[in-house]
């Protein structure tokens, strides 16, 4: 018999909670012990209060210990990557980065969320690949990584149940922006999927949770030492999310632009994470190579187009049409154009990521279907010199009038000026 | 459509919110439209944010609005009075003021909860003397008010439906002590049930809700405020609650002293704070008198037996045994005895409020029921001059064990000094 309510006025209060007690609420809600109601004044109280380091620690245990758990490593007789987002504007990472590691030699095993609100979800974007089966089962999912180097997959409801549902209770009562929760839903996650080393893109910037540098750094610190405690190896990156990653914002739009940088085509800063994301994961395999090493091995598997193969392999393998132009199109392909002289000094990443919601791309509520061809291509990012009349962005759209509203909402996310803008890498930090 | 999820968002992050939201909120959520968890974490971002005073009014609006309301003034053609308090250990004021203002000419109507905790509920005390209905209907309850002059009966659920919904929820998420939702809670109720002048009694000390004068007045501005603003004279009594109010703690103990009272041989204390909120109930009322000739009358009306006569009639006309020997007694009776020599210095509410819920006299969870016998009688209070053996307080409990457990936990409440006590008056402050 768990106390909630004493649990949640102590919280309240700013008391540490004690582990059995801590955990012992988790895996009642977990069970269906806890009612809703209680987890959402919890989870509130949280957002205000806080977790400590060591509360942290004990509710990830708890999440994870609510459902099974996948040792990778020992079903391949490999050491077993992963790579994380906690999601952004145009991030398309996992779908390139997937294939080019698996090209080099190393598992990777991926299971992804579906997007809400104006960050896409890997798994919504995969689905744009006509075909393409998100819901293996773990046997299959442990097969195809054995067999063709990766996979991306659907979060099964075996692994950390407590996490589904306490995300789905978080994203409905406003209690999705904390630190130890955001912490521990992705740790919990990555730890039971088996993974022992594990890379993650934490963005920073107004299309990104973690508004601030401060704040990615003390969520990195949070995940290093999560994954610390359980024995596995952690790097986070920390990226630019001010302005859309890459050019393609919408999910087969995403994926055509995947595919072009697994094959030397990509958007320069896109590719330039893609390259370095592969690079970490490279170093912490078991090849037994440093960092640089690994980013030349990467470059040569796209430079040689076994990347590519890969790409094709794993797409088959999971039942998707590789063909490129099997994605759909959108009907209306309307531009967006300057309408001044300058340079672009900001494009505002959650306006555009909210102006693709608006075409359809993302959904606003749980329940909303996505429209996998709609979407914007930014032509000109931060730092572009463009002139009157030049494009800078393509939107793609169902009909005209949804065409017309993105338009006006997309030039909205352009500020143009006469001086430069300033310089801003995408990898800004490395937290390891 | 309620965007329940963006409402709490505001709150978290410290809006106020507009009207018609705020009040689509709450009413959503009486019709079952939002759900207890949107609401447990919407109250527990209130906990933190707090809610302006117009926001606190438009919630007590809602909450009135959800229900049906009482002209108790047009059904009677009189103006008729209310007398209400926070909540207190050995609290039954109510049942002493009710029989006296009635036999001095003035129509009081009551509508009272259960006790939940330390604190005792008025229903569950006058459920004590047998027969004693508490669910009479409205139109027998305005029946018995304008016949007999007083009825005390339970909220029924057709008044303020909201908050009968919203106290259950904010009872299990620990988010009953807020100012502004304790405000709201109290004054719909007052305000649904039509008396047009309210006196509150608002108890202040480790036994009551507030703990401090300066939480008490703020409540008392806030629900003086709200009575103003629906066209109500509303004059609260801030009450000392350091100590148990009167010697009975226990339902049928407090009905004894509460009758003892209406005759005139009630415990100090608790007489002087009875004939006071009497006296101010006189002079809210249409006779026209002012406090102290209020009080005088009063007075008298306890002196001449009419207050007593009209207690039997009160009872009677609510099916209840008005003879005081048809109350329950305890089986054991066991003394609490002063160790040393010494003065009184703390007599802790609290603590005797514990130890008669351990007893069984009051809940520790909604399901519980109640031990009418039970209790305590504090025979020395704050500033008493005792000798070592002297009796401080009586237990009355079901069986020897239970009086061993409240006897060690009823003299713990007791701090005995060589130093007299501070003065300390109950009535600390009136705020009209």
């Amino acid at each position: 018999m768990i106390r909630a309510a004493e649990l949640i006025q102590r919280k309240r209060d700013g008391e540490e909670l004690p582990d059995d007690e801590l955990s012992g609420l988790v895996l009642g809600y977990a069970r269906g012990e806890v009612p809703d109601y209680q987890m959402a004044a919890f989870c509130m109280a949280v957002y205000f209060r806080g977790l400590s380091p060591h509360e942290t620690y004990v509710l990830t245990d708890a999440m994870i210990r609510s459902g099974e758990t996948i040792d990778m490593g020992a079903a391949l007789g490999r050491k077993v990557v992963d790579k994380h987002s906690t999601g952004g504007v145009g991030d398309k990472t996992s779908l390139a980065v997937a294939p080019i590691v698996a090209a080099c030699g190393v598992p990777l095993g991926k299971m992804s969320g579906r997007g809400l609100g104006h960050t896409g979800g890997t798994l919504d974007k995969l689905e744009s690949i006509p075909g393409y089966r998100t819901e293996l089962s773990l046997d299959e999912f442990i097969a195809q990584v054995r067999d063709v180097g990766c996979a991306i997959i659907g979060q099964t409801g075996d692994l950390v149940p407590a996490d589904k549902l306490l995300y789905g209770l978080r994203d409905v009562t406003a209690t999705v922006d904390q630190l130890s929760l955001i912490a521990a839903s992705i740790m919990s996650k990555k730890l039971a999927g088996g993974a022992q080393a594990i890379v993650l893109d934490v963005k920073v910037g107004n299309g990104a949770f973690m508004r601030t540098l401060e704040d990615a750094r003390r969520l990195s610190e949070t995940m290093i030492s999560l994954g610390q405690q359980a024995g596995r190896e952690v790097v986070c990156l920390l990226t630019d999310m001010e302005q859309p990653l890459g050019a393609a914002v919408g999910n087969s739009l995403e994926v055509r632009e995947a595919l072009d940088t697994v094959r030397g085509r990509g958007p320069t800063d896109f590719s330039e994470l893609v390259l370095d994301a592969c690079g970490k994961l490279l170093a912490l395999s078991d090849l037994g190579v440093d960092e640089a090493e690994g980013r030349r091995r990467a470059e040569a598997a796209v430079a040689d187009g076994s990347a590519q193969a890969t790409w094709r392999r794993w797409i088959e393998a999971q039942g998707g049409t590789a063909d490129e132009s099997a994605l759909p199109d959108a009907p209306v392909v309307a531009e967006v154009t300057a309408p001044r002289d300058g340079y672009v000094r900001e494009l505002v990443a959650i306006a555009v990521g909210n102006a693709a919601v608006h075409l359809g791309a993302g959904r606003r509520t749980k329940e909303d279907g996505v429209d996998h061809a709609v979407g914007i291509v930014c032509r000109a990012k931060r730092g572009a010199r463009v002139e009157q009349g030049e494009v800078l962005a393509e939107v793609h759209a169902r009909d005209e009038a949804g065409a017309g509203v993105a338009v006006r909402e997309v030039l909205a996310a352009y500020e143009l000026g006469d001086e430069p803008a300033r310089e801003r890498p995408v990898l800004l930090e490395v937290v390891d």
